[in-house]
């Protein structure tokens, strides 16, 4: 039986996206080449034509061997380029491995902790989306944790330069990470100059779940900043990231990203900050920086 | 029959955009308001659930009502906002209204011609797109021609200080639109401080477009520049326009727009020529400005 996002067509295989009610995104997938339940989560890897190997977690897609760098750089390096000398870093979820490997772009780094839920996911990353997971073995910085990200920030004592919640969606095992109660303890677990991003879903389709996010990162950092990226395999193209700062930074210009990168230049961090004015109509922006 | 881009799915309508052959994009529709075969091409008219009426040409998605003020608003202000004194303004296209009524938020502005060989085209947005064709009479500064636009460019003595090129995709009527006859004949009609400005497609899926165009435009102008748009209803999001200026400009800062808008202010007109990496490197950026 195929799973239920998968549909045939005049014997093709096709992927349907479902974007609420009234919409739907379909790729033509050349094969599914990989499928499981996991504990947490269904699972598939699907070998679509437009856009490669994509990774797909309760049906809903996650990231692709072709534009999954776009994510991947922008919630991993603004962060990191906005902070002075980041040494400690954390990635909550992150199990595609491609947010960890953006981290070790930056020669300051000294130690990555991942705490990924379901090893699954790093598992099929590897093995099928090297584009995303990175070839070969880990650098040895990074150090993969398999335990829930909501129990590990409540209970670790461990202290961070850099938070990034690379979290699926705000449903399934993700929900929690959109609660007050953990952002409470990102901002714990930061050190004094410490910044977190976290992914804060379409300005299009969810603002809802933007403006709540702003809102509670408002009531523990004293400046919080939305940016955005354009992300193709993403419904409405228009994406939308927020960092969370304990010290209101002098200046957003002249961000410097480390390393080779497809996305980030500074030219693009210091414009993703700039929105459409309806965005920003929606956003009524309450930032204090 | 249902029209060929429409599918009865569970008894609801659904309207199938094709992107290549690999990708589709599914709106859930309300009601087919209208549909006709013009003497040009095939017209209709759908009301969407999440962009509420659209008009469809030869079944692509040309504007909603939603969001057809993103893609009016990027192509009509970036040049008259560059020009210093844009008096008189030429539209080739621009069937749905759109961008006559952007243009004539500039008070220099005295005369728009708008030069659209589809009359079924304005009859259809003015009376079921009233979001994007405007309410009531239209302004008396604009003068809608139903002629074609390449026969237009070549036969007329008028000129312009901006021409904007608000076209269909390069299949059916606005093929020659395309080509390089056609800006030649753009480039004599623009006064010597003249800008002209055109839709270049998407940069994710019709690079060979924007590439071709911006070839073409460097043939006659000294100045060329891409920007961009992200488009939630175009596949991708992402979305390119071209300018091509007869004076090479001394800044593409401080473009101030006119009137109240949706989407552009001062900082998304600079912002827009920030392209990602992947998008610049696959432009061979030969600007010359």
């Amino acid at each position: 039986m195929l799973p239920k996002s998968i549909m045939e067509r005049d014997g093709e295989l096709w992927y349907f996206v479902e974007e609420g009610d009234n919409a739907s995104l379909n790729y033509r997938v050349r094969r599914i080449l990989h499928e499981e339940q996991t504990p947490y989560q269904h699972l598939m890897v699907l070998d679509t034509y437009d856009f490669g190997p994509c990774l797909i977690l309760d049906h809903i897609l996650q990231t692709t061997s072709m534009d999954g760098f776009i994510y991947n750089e922008m919630i991993a390096h603004m962060p990191l380029a906005l902070h002075p000398d980041p040494k400690d870093v954390l990635i909550i979820g992150g199990g595609d491995l491609g947010v960890a490997n953006e981290v070790v772009k930056y020669d300051s780094v000294e130690r990555v902790d991942m705490i990924e839920i379901d090893e699954a996911v790093v598992r099929a990353a590897q093995r099928f989306l090297p584009e995303v997971a990175g070839e070969g073995p880990l650098d040895p910085k990074i150090h993969v944790h398999y335990e829930d990200g909501v129990k590990y920030m409540a209970n670790a004592s461990r202290t961070y330069d850099v938070v990034i919640i690379d979290s699926s969606d705000p449903v399934g095992p993700a929900v929690e990470l959109f609660s007050q109660p953990f952002y409470q303890n990102v901002h714990k677990r930061l050190n004094p100059d410490g910044i977190m991003s976290c992914q804060s879903l379409s300005p299009v389709f969810n603002m809802f779940y933007l403006q709540h996010i702003r809102e509670v990162l408002d009531l523990f950092f004293p400046a919080v900043k939305t940016y955005h990226a354009t992300i193709p395999t993403y419904n409405g193209g228009l994406y939308s990231f927020t960092i969370g700062m304990k010290k209101v930074p002098a200046t957003l210009t002249g961000i410097k990203p480390h390393g080779e990168n497809r996305y980030v230049t500074p030219e693009v961090l210091e414009a993703s900050f700039v929105h459409p004015e309806y965005v920003r109509n929606d956003l009524k922006m309450r930032e204090r920086t």
